[in-house]
């Protein structure tokens, strides 16, 4: 879909200033205009801060009235340039930065109600003062915000348990793209009342309205939590250990994680300050924990279900955590891989997800591929094994520079995507599609969907005002 | 939205005899006319039985080429008459009911596929013989067909710990108005790959499109099960042991029904041949559940915190059930209440939920407003307390017939919706809008949501062909 959109110039950066107030434009910083990975560099007439869901109706009537595009940005913390555009028409970005209030928090009702610009630790630190969780959990939960992470259907490690952003949310509050303002903040689990809006706008990146603000689950802070490593000797037999844990464990099973040997090197080589975890037989460890309430037992319990399964011949060696110090140790393992990763430098990352039954032939396949564009090439595969959704990073052959494979950078990258469609996947898991993906929707995406993604575009966003070129072209 | 459509004629009928195959076209019989409230009576000029995805299409693309009304037919069981057709351009009826193929059932990736037209019985008994449940469990599981789960988004009893029927599925393939079909049966939790549309879809009761399969998740089935009755003083106290027993049993909660002495004192009358729990003090009962893996020693756990909620002032007296048979008597209390209700014969009932901080406000408000509009009104307020989700029905006076009340039952109606709305709440908690609630939608609805709903109308059916009058007018 190509719309015309007009450069937002200085005359309409001073109408903006003018209806919203000085204070809620600026320029654009260079803060604004880079992301994590470095990949893509932006542009922006000016940052926009309104302060209230009715100022961000009238900065988005202003733009639809000009036909100027609104980049939206929030914590500028996304991997897929969702937040970064390079060309075209000088668009203005859309800071929730000052829609940071915590609204209200109801304990029986389990509800948080934070606007968009709400930074994710605050709204854990607002849970946790009413002991209670916010679940989502994520490397960069000091600086996403609420809006970005809903927009995005943000993942982490807790899926597994409490499902993604989008099942954490109960109602949003949103702009559409001509300024309504759709009022939505739902407290109830059961609201049949018509279509299901959150829903479409989730996920949406921006794309088909803005959100301003949500009510979020929380849920009760649980008394025991046991944490272990455990070691496996294919992600075969991780699958096989996570089916058992969670039929003796019932539903406290709460994050499952999968760490490659490769990982556990690359940490040791770039973080040789982190703790790793002991020597253990097989080639793969699974970070495991467990949840619940007094008198759940979940230490006992876990560590009886991984001795059965060492029994069985399914797990290697186990370490259960002995004090919440040895938990973060562990989990610190954990986080510092993708740190470890940045540090080697990847020719390619995926994120990437894999019907669960289907990810150790993919694994096993995926790896001669790779080997067959260039035999140096190193895997770093972990992730939310529990969730199918693993991170499948090709990095440069030890002592080699990621220049070298700059040539074949494309080819790895078309070729795991296509093993990923091959198999049933999905190579936007978690991190969305943003603009570095725009293609791959393109060709991978059943074309029913995109037809129906066209029709929500045009029933949206007409003009295409709203962070164009992100989702689809 | 008015559409103009055009009466499906003997000549239309005969063309999809030719198009689809004479098995696939029936005379449509009354029990596809009729619903079990008996308060619509429908109309079609024929029953399309397609047996694939690509018949149903065929059908769709007939019925918008002639601009013929389609009335999507599942189980039949909904209570608001989204299945009936009552008036305007003479329709056809899409039934789903030789679709009814498990198309594959996966244990690792914890997926069931289904067909629109399987019976949920079906599903469940499918799910049990690999050891998995489905945990949607509702009174109509042995007609009610997936398809029509889906559309209006289902609840039951165990939406406390598993969701709504939208939160209990990856993907669906289905039929847009056009005929185009989206193939879209994911199994992966994590995938961001565009908008996302089943959740547009499943809801939209059949009026953006057509459900043809679903991939749906499976849950472990669990080794532990508790079950207990528990005697309250008021719906606040209930609450507030509610979430005592989620902070004291993690996410092993998995029912919280809430009965009212009225609700017994109904079973008794008309159901003498159901065993009542024993005299308790207090007005209120609640029917709680818990499930666990082996060795989580939910019985226990569960006599513990009831024991502390008594010591606390909380509960009156427990009784927790012995054995699978007590159990089962137990649930037959609450499963029995519904029936009881019709043979007493509502004068108003009410699908309603509440942001629960609220419910016991509401219950205290709404009584005592019906009792001025009749001082012989009794109430029964029953259902998923612990998803603010209420049965809120209305009843003659002892001895008395409806018929006298029907003077005054649109003033019940429109009283107790106002006041669900004052609160906060929904009219259409878990059995839809269907075409009992179109002018509740239309009254009710922020107005940027019903202009958010008009516009995924337009962009999806925009002839409107789709289950005609259904959500919006």
């Amino acid at each position: 879909m190509t719309h015309h959109l007009n450069a937002a110039d200085e005359g309409f950066v001073a109408r903006l200033a003018e209806a919203l107030g000085p204070d809620a434009v600026r320029p654009a910083e260079p803060r604004y205009l880079e992301e994590p990975r470095g990949r893509y560099h932006g542009q922006a007439a000016a940052v926009v801060r309104p302060d209230t869901t009715e100022a961000v109706a009238a900065a988005v009537r202003l733009c639809a009235g000009a036909r100027v595009g609104i980049v939206p940005y929030s914590g500028g913390t996304g991997l897929v340039g969702g937040q970064i555009l390079s060309n075209g028409p000088m668009p203005v970005l859309l800071s929730f930065e000052r829609m940071n209030r915590i609204r209200d928090v109801n304990v029986i009702d389990g509800i948080l109600t934070a606007e968009a610009g709400c930074i994710l630790a605050d709204v854990h630190a607002a849970a946790g003062e009413v002991a209670r969780i916010f679940p989502l959990t994520l490397a960069s939960e000091g600086s996403a915000r609420i809006g970005g992470l809903l927009a995005t259907n943000a993942g982490g490690v807790h899926v597994i348990r409490y499902g993604n952003a989008r099942d954490l949310c109960l109602g949003v509050e949103a702009v559409l793209a001509d300024g309504t303002i759709v009022r939505g903040l739902s407290r109830v689990v059961k609201d049949n009342m018509g279509y299901n809006f959150r829903h479409v706008v989730i996920g949406s990146e921006g794309t088909l309205g803005l959100i301003t603000a949500a009510s979020l689950r929380l849920y009760p802070r649980l008394a025991e939590t046991a944490t272990a490593w455990a070691s496996v000797a294919s992600p075969a037999d991780a699958l096989a250990l996570l089916g058992r844990l969670r039929g003796a464990l019932g539903g406290t099973v709460s994050a499952f994680e999968l760490i490659s040997t490769q990982g556990l090197e690359f940490l040791a080589e770039t973080l040789p300050q982190v703790t790793q975890p002991p020597a253990m037989p097989g080639d793969w460890r699974v970070l495991v924990e467990v949840d619940d309430g007094p008198g759940g037992n979940v230490g006992d319990r876990l560590e009886a279900a991984l001795a059965d399964a060492i029994e069985a011949g399914l797990v290697g060696d186990v370490l259960i955590a002995q004090a919440d110090a040895q938990r973060a140790a562990f989990w610190r393992v954990r986080e510092m891989i993708p740190e470890a990763n940045r540090a080697i430098g990847a020719i390619s990352s995926h994120d990437i997800s894999i019907p669960p039954s289907r990810l150790p032939e993919f694994i096993a396949t995926a790896g001669p591929m790779l080997g067959a564009l260039d035999p140096g090439v190193r895997i770093n595969c972990f992730g939310h094994l529990g969730d199918g959704n693993l991170h499948y990073n090709a990095f440069p052959a030890r002592g080699e520079s990621r220049d070298r494979y700059e040539p074949i950078r494309a080819s790895v990258s078309r070729a795991v995507h296509d093993l990923v469609h091959e198999f049933g996947g999905s190579v936007a898991a978690e991190h969305g599609v943003g603009r570095l993906k725009v293609a791959d929707l393109e060709r991978y995406a059943d074309p029913g969907k995109l037809e129906a993604m066209r029709r929500l575009k045009q029933a949206f966003d007409p003009l295409g005002i709203l962070n164009p070129g992100a989702v689809l072209a």
